[in-house]
């Protein structure tokens, strides 16, 4: 029996325990609050953040939402330290990528580490690589949501995760260097990639390649953490063949898997904030 | 034939080159200043630092001893926040471990990432995940200049790295994944230490248990960094046997390998430091 690891159904249920923790913080006189940044025109991008603010207000939350669609890393900067310092917000978010010509270093690097919810600023990162309390990337805490919700143990395995983003793959490999568990990490270009899935007990990955994981990479019983998105048309597909995912003990569906997990986790950590 | 990674003689190579580019600051009007902080009564952590200290100083670099034998969280935060704004200083260390009772986070946290030469600070820590330029641990850039030294590249390898502390293995992996590498890391108890050491083309080992590599753990033509440090009376053994390192291609011994060049790479960092 194969276990689907579905995301839309632990979102339900995410969003459900967020709402509940608003309400009783709201009881005690805080409203947890969160500021959205986005720069640049991009269509999607504006219509991905307005998702997250509507989401937040769904579950009490009071958002905030900044397009900069013209602006300079001064002006960036000086908002994000805006933010910082107003006690109504008590998580910022920056929508990556930053418009081009910005830095991202610069503005990530000028969150509040007590402010910074989604996981970005190096401060964080740091933290998470030292095992230290913080607030990890969504995507990281999507993989850790599910596996608690499931009673699977990420621990006394061999991990192997493929990528190489800041906000998934990199802070992932960080994060179970301070569990119980070998984890390797590689590029999605290297080319040793198939013999080391091979080698894995849990899978994580984020090569966007449509079905690049075939049957022949992975072994029987492995946990599948399929990162891929890859879009043809309106159709989206994942790095994980179904021949591949045959072979699995648990896998995550690509759609309905991490992706839709990811704004309930940011506004949970939210939550968190405001409670700290 | 095996290559012996000789930690002594590229400590000196490198102090040579430090000691020249003190001369060249200091006929630009810079001298390169490192501030030395230790806390606590430990009589082998006070003469090392005072090692480092006149380390620094035979290289031309003003260097400060403060040492606060009794001391509190905010009393040390202070120093570093004054230190941070010292002009004359341009690198910060603080000895691990602190003294007992004083939080370590809180500490290395208040540390200016500009003037963090050691590669303490979460911020730090963050940045070498990310793959930004930074001021990596002593311990990584040890092991990176001695590959550049002698001409041994790290990428194109499974490097295999056993060990958890946040100013070597941790950081080691971290940084590597930024590389063209496979990186495995797991801890120095995992009982799969054997079978993955097996696996490797480098292997970093920061295990401190004498000569626990056997020869069978090993494949052919490794490379071996040995971070171990296990004394017994005045003699100190690594970790890895020598039976194992018979079968590698070239491997840093113990005492005389990644230990000496330590001091060398704070100072380095100190004049990069200074120079920016």
């Amino acid at each position: 029996m194969t276990l689907v690891l579905d995301g839309r159904e632990t979102t339900e249920k995410v969003m459900e325990e967020v709402a509940a923790e608003v309400e009783a913080l709201k009881a005690g006189g805080v409203t947890p609050g969160l500021a959205l940044v986005l720069t640049g025109g991009d269509k999607n991008s504006a219509r991905y953040v307005k998702l997250k603010k509507r989401r937040a207000e769904k579950v009490g939350i009071y958002a905030e939402f900044h397009h900069l669609e013209q602006t300079t890393d001064e002006e960036l900067v000086a908002l994000i330290q805006r933010l910082n310092e107003d006690p109504k917000i008590h998580g910022i978010m920056v929508q990556l990528p930053l418009a081009e010509g910005l830095g991202e270093l610069k503005a990530v690097d000028a969150i509040a580490p007590e402010k910074d919810v989604d996981g970005l600023s190096p401060n964080t990162l740091g933290k998470i690589l030292m095992g230290e309390e913080t607030y990890p990337p969504a995507g990281v805490e999507a993989i850790m949501e599910l596996f608690r919700r499931y009673g699977l143990s990420p621990e006394n395995k061999h991990w192997v995760v493929v990528g190489s983003s800041n906000f998934l793959s990199k802070p992932l490999a960080a994060y179970l260097m301070n569990m119980k568990v070998r984890v390797t990490r590689a590029g999605e270009r290297c080319p040793h990639v198939p013999e080391l899935l091979k080698t894995a007990d849990v899978v994580s990955t984020e090569i966007q390649r449509k079905h690049f994981v075939t049957a022949d990479m992975v072994k029987p019983g492995v946990i599948v953490i399929d990162n891929g998105n890859t879009y043809e048309g309106k159709k989206v597909y994942g790095d994980v063949s179904p021949e591949a995912l045959e072979k699995a003990s648990a896998y995550t569906p690509v759609p309905g898997g991490t992706g839709p997990m990811l704004i309930a986790l940011l506004l949970k950590a939210t939550v968190k904030a405001a409670s700290n």
